[in-house]
């Protein structure tokens, strides 16, 4: 039917995943009144009377976004729960309800989901949050995840990635790229396996990054942390798909430019010798590599004293004027345009 | 890994698809306050303030529930939004926000999924439901469609499944079979086209139970009709699997049997000559056929003055006491047990 048409083509790796959403959507219209804002941030905000609802969903694809030779089926439940709860907070809201949906293969016994579920159910008491719906079905080949998250806030405290302005300070949680560097040791080690299966790998010195891709933590503390501060960030995301994509999107909602500075970025050591054992830039790493589910945000200037010197929290550049655009200021005092290489999931690797 | 296991397993065809969900999160708790209703009904309903909220979600995959060989893209996107709206008005809800999901692979051109989206389109104008978010991925193979719907509701006007009673009469909108039929008659289509591509089916003569399986409505209307006949039904489901599954569910958690009367089970004329032609059952087809999303509620007697005679509701048997189980009345007068053969997605087919 598809091969039938002799209509001009364009392929979904032009488009992108963001391209994609937006242009699909572009003709959609919003007509509830409690529909406060659609398609766009990290979460839909809906006003069900008082409290504001967040409504986030994902989806989780076997060899597209996890490889279970080497990821246990209980991280993989974990980690698509904390996928979701990451777009929650990064709304600076509190996550409470989940609706988890699987397609899995015959391949896959009843002891399999249960160890999946186990990750669920962990991420739901650690969390706070109920398990309220799904659906099971079958798939013909691997296994899907698709979760979808809800969290509530008041309406003052939402935060979304439109409100950042020139001279906003560009605030960081944790540190970058080691989820990526866990997933390069992994796939690494598969490698090894598949040319000497009875090889004992010795991942102890690469446990912090390989736990950052197996069994990352949304950032719930940081959301406790702001709170506590009494810092209110004007803008906000989650870092899924790398630093500078997530700042792009920054940009873009806020209509501001940005300077990030190269030697401000939080790498852990860990990090750091890993990608000298790849032979990988560790900027790169973290400008693309994703998956760190750490909080990206701003502040006013005013908040910095509030933050000064906390750990958690590391200032790595400014905004701008929009028509400044966005720049990496590195180590030698140069700038670089900053491009989106994210994590495209319809690029062929 | 999952092969390194000694332990037992069970097969997920053993469970079922409803066992399945049953079994998995049996340990979950529900610890929010919002949280009204969880896993269990057509929808989870969570009490932000004033309004209920009702949430669902489903997962459509290629090969599994559809076949793109005969579904147009533009009717399996309107398709995969009526299956969730169903879910919602079966709780006597209003649907009002629906995210969508997707994960296709690249053999798929922009067009192809510009035309499932304007089928979501037409879905939200029609319905008045504002789409508020998703996410698109790529798959390895075919397409997967996951969505979710939220709708609002008084609480004193939302049904769930268990509150039917004794005597309460068993009332269906619309007629059953068709959308089981109108597939049977598609797969027939799609072999002949296999041996002789040049041929031209004339689908005239079916187009009407082709209609019921290629662009099903969600009974928006029935709810609004009942809302005038000030009719509250005392339980309520929507006919996604086949009446005697969906029977099954409401005896199950309203703890009454059920006799239904096969004299009385409304088929349109065009599914009895299909049924004739393709020697199928009718009662079999409308028991176990399926996807006919009509919705099946139960009355309270003294209500049936005000369904009497309305075209688009049949009283179809009544409830008894739990001992007395589900039976089917046959046209002959003899009593058989009702099983669940509704379609079930693990099964291998």
């Amino acid at each position: 039917m598809l091969e039938d048409k002799n209509q001009e083509r364009t392929s979904l790796e032009q488009l992108g995943e963001f391209g994609l959403i937006d242009h699909l959507t572009r003709h959609f219209t919003l007509k509830q009144q409690s529909t406060v804002k659609g398609i766009g941030d990290d979460a839909a905000v809906l006003d069900f009377k008082g409290k504001k609802t967040v409504l986030t969903t994902d989806l989780l694809i076997e060899g597209v976004h996890f490889d279970l030779s080497y990821m246990p089926l209980k991280h993989l439940g974990y980690k698509a729960v904390m996928v979701n709860l990451s777009d929650v907070y990064a709304m600076n809201a509190t996550p409470t309800q989940l609706t988890v949906s699987i397609a899995v293969s015959n391949r896959f016994p009843l002891e399999a989901l249960e160890e999946l579920y186990a990750g669920i159910q962990l991420a739901c008491t650690t969390y706070g949050v109920d398990l309220v719906g799904g659906d099971t079905t079958s798939s013909q080949t691997g296994m899907l995840i698709s979760v979808t998250a809800l969290g509530v806030a008041l309406k003052e405290n939402i935060v979304y990635r439109s409100a950042a302005k020139p001279n906003d300070l560009l605030v960081v949680s944790g540190d970058l790229g080691g989820a990526y560097m866990g997933l390069q040791v992994l796939e690494r080690e598969k490698e090894v396996f598949k040319v000497n299966p009875g090889n004992q790998p010795d991942l102890e010195p690469y446990s912090y990054i390989v736990e950052r891709q197996l069994k990352p933590e949304a950032r719930k503390d940081v959301i406790e942390l702001l709170k506590q501060l009494e810092v209110r960030p004007t803008s906000m995301i989650d870092i899924s798909d790398g630093l500078s994509s997530e700042i792009l999107h920054l940009c873009k909602h806020s209509e501001v430019g940005c300077n990030l500075f190269e030697d401000k970025i939080p790498l852990d050591p860990t990090v750091i010798s890993a990608c000298e054992e790849f032979k990988i830039d560790s900027t790169l790493v973290a400008l693309s590599g994703g998956e760190d589910y750490e909080l990206l945000f701003t502040i006013d200037q005013g908040d910095f004293p509030k933050i000064k010197g906390n750990p958690n929290l590391t200032v790595i550049g400014h905004m701008t004027e929009a028509n400044e655009s966005a720049h990496l200021v590195t180590r030698d005092g140069s700038k670089i345009p900053l491009t989106a290489q994210g994590w495209n999931s319809f690029q062929t690797k």
